[in-house]
């Protein structure tokens, strides 16, 4: 089967759900595909990967902080994080912000401040 | 800047619009992000990719054709390609079809179905 239905988002750290829509669990060797809603208020971790990534704003609005300086972004925006580069995405709108994060590897190593490897919750 | 706005899409083949979302022009060098659109009735030629892809389906309904089988789509799908499987995405609704590709690779290879490199109306 390399068609996968629609599947509800779950609760997966304060104030954000998540599906990992696509990742090695299903034959990939390169790529993740995350699909989040942050509530309003609700942040990640300043964090990185050690690979690419791509963040699509599919609906709401929030402001990313990277590389010393923030940007806000709303539905249809693109974020834009080469591999290793730090940031902290916050739902600053008082609807959900819902994101797809396209990351390339499988599974995804994510690093806090100092540099360690973070657990994570999901499949990726 | 890493914050890119939402971009019109614009024709590229017969009955299919193209924005590259991100590639190795926005900095990075493991992921290419494309979006687009397909009229009723237009499709993919029968390709592969060097890298895995994965396929979001935005809006819309089609049918895949890969690995000898057919499967339908519609919104809310996620179809998977690992790296140098053959596919073809056709939209067999009659709305438009609107579909993201993630592309673990910046530039991409497209290959027919000899095998031969494909050039490509876009940047990735």
């Amino acid at each position: 089967m390399f068609v996968l239905p629609p599947t509800p988002l779950a609760p997966a750290l304060p104030g954000i759900a998540h599906h990992t829509r696509a990742s090695r669990a299903n034959g990939l060797t390169q790529l993740s595909v995350w699909h989040q809603t942050l509530e309003p208020g609700a942040g990640t971790p300043h964090h990185r990967h050690d690979c690419d990534e791509i963040v699509l704003c599919i609906g709401g609005s929030g402001e990313v902080v990277s590389n010393g300086g923030t940007e806000r972004f709303s539905a249809g925006s693109t974020l834009i994080f080469p591999a290793d580069l730090y940031h902290t995405i916050t739902n600053t709108g008082s609807s959900a912000l819902e994101i797809i994060g396209v990351l390339a590897a499988t599974p995804v190593v994510t690093r806090d401040e100092s540099g360690t490897a973070l657990p994570l919750p999901w499949a990726s």
